[in-house]
């Protein structure tokens, strides 16, 4: 496995490698939602790479840039455990280059629900996996439904811009009792924890009621909100039952497939989760 | 030479060939310009591609993209003259799938002078410019120096994108009266093409006073400036001296690398022209 640090060490690098390459970009911290991405790599390409990079651009002022968490010696060994062939993990400034104004943006589809809760995020991510790409230039990138606007937003910039690539979303992995799996999950007190189940809770009910043929956005949307209000650590950013595609909120009875999006804080950790419904 | 317009068809007859690839972006109406790019192309590449896309984003819509020249055989006859082996000549739909929304911005140093003047002008360009870079993945790209902010926009793009090219800037060709080429000289009356010939005059005037010592910045836009205002049918859009890098306007005396340029209109006809003035 050949861990590189620069634009440059990690083109030469590839430049010895034949065959397909997948890319599974990550912001380090790695779980088993990774893992699940490079072993889907892994099964669809001839090699795979994985990049480590906290990305500052995707972080607002209050977000939790500096207390995000990092343990290179961890990713790397599960890098090495799950058959990686190239790490990049490069500094900062080996990414943003001095003066480095350029943006990449795809319009209104970054600026509800996730990018409305965080102004210029999803910029910040289209701007870097463009870069991430451009170094990589992989066959297929891999991405988790988990962030399901990112998924969106990245498919629809990598189509929009012609890359020729293949963006490949993958299953969100939960915890056996539900909860979805995050690099910020270890902000959790055990209480936090405890009460953050009802995300996938209320968002199983709301599956359950669909699949009943309960179709109305608000009871959907109300079936999620109850099962959180009634933990008394969580506050709701939002509760979302959106069109798949545009990202436009669904009102009165929910027509075509869905997207079922919620953000809650607790205390200074704000968690996220989905559900894809399809007509 | 193949003549692609999907880009799948493109992409397909890429896939055929062997070595370095260099490619010259244009909006077709070719010239002399466009040839010495393609020759420059040659060159240095194993093979050349060529693509012809009068791009819609890029003009305002005060703008003459309706009345853009275009001349679809004869650039054919040019691009096989000059041995390209690819062209690619897409329909606006190919290039811009509905439901399009992404842009690539340089920021800054898009809004000034040629972008003050055209609103969006550079996004147009930027966001056309990487989708074509996508779509061909050539080894180099040309461009010519007449279109000196567009050349600075690029390499910015280029450079912070992280893409994996080489941005080549060409010098103007003129004609061997001065008059720097374009596909909008067509546009000019007899009267009005022998007055646009105050552009480089101007222009040659600054650069002599430039040699000579001058460096006062509003000295050498003066220069320029009674060339052009000595034309009864010119209407200055503006002549400016700028920091090369940053485009800032210079005030008071010249210290770094300049770049002097200009628009001016005849008519509904806006030219361009500049020169760079290294210190």
């Amino acid at each position: 496995m050949h861990v590189a640090r620069t634009v440059a060490d990690f083109r030469a690098a590839h430049a010895a490698l034949t065959g397909t390459l997948g890319l599974v970009p990550t912001m380090g911290y790695l779980h088993e939602g990774h893992r699940s991405l490079m072993r889907r790599a892994r099964a669809e390409c001839d090699a795979v790479a994985v990049s480590i990079f906290v990305n500052p651009t995707q972080f607002g002022p209050n977000d939790d840039f500096d207390r995000y968490p990092r343990d290179e010696e961890h990713d790397l060994a599960i890098c090495r455990e799950e058959g990686v062939s190239l790490v990049l993990m490069p500094p900062v400034e080996e990414i943003y280059p001095e003066g480095a104004t350029t943006t990449v943006s795809v319009g209104p589809l970054s600026t509800t629900l996730e990018g409305a809760a965080r102004p210029g995020h999803f910029d910040g991510v289209t701007t870097v996996v463009s870069k991430l790409f451009a170094i990589v230039q992989p066959e297929r990138a891999y991405f988790g439904q988990k962030d399901a606007q990112q998924l969106m937003v990245i498919r629809r910039m990598s189509r929009d811009l012609l890359l020729p690539l293949e963006v490949v979303g993958c299953p969100t992995v939960r915890e056996p009792d539900g909860l979805a799996l995050s690099s910020r999950n270890v902000y959790l007190s055990p209480e936090e924890r405890a009460q953050a189940l009802s995300l996938s809770r209320g968002l199983r009910r709301a599956e359950a009621a669909w699949a009943d043929g309960v179709r109305d956005a608000e009871a959907l949307r109300a079936l999620v909100r109850e099962e959180i209000e009634a933990q008394p650590l969580a506050r709701i950013d939002y509760v979302s039952l959106a069109e798949q595609g545009s990202l436009a909120e669904c009102a009165g009875p929910a027509t075509r497939d869905a997207l079922l999006s919620l953000a809650v804080r607790f205390g200074k950790t704000r968690l996220i989760d989905n559900v894809l419904l399809a007509v």
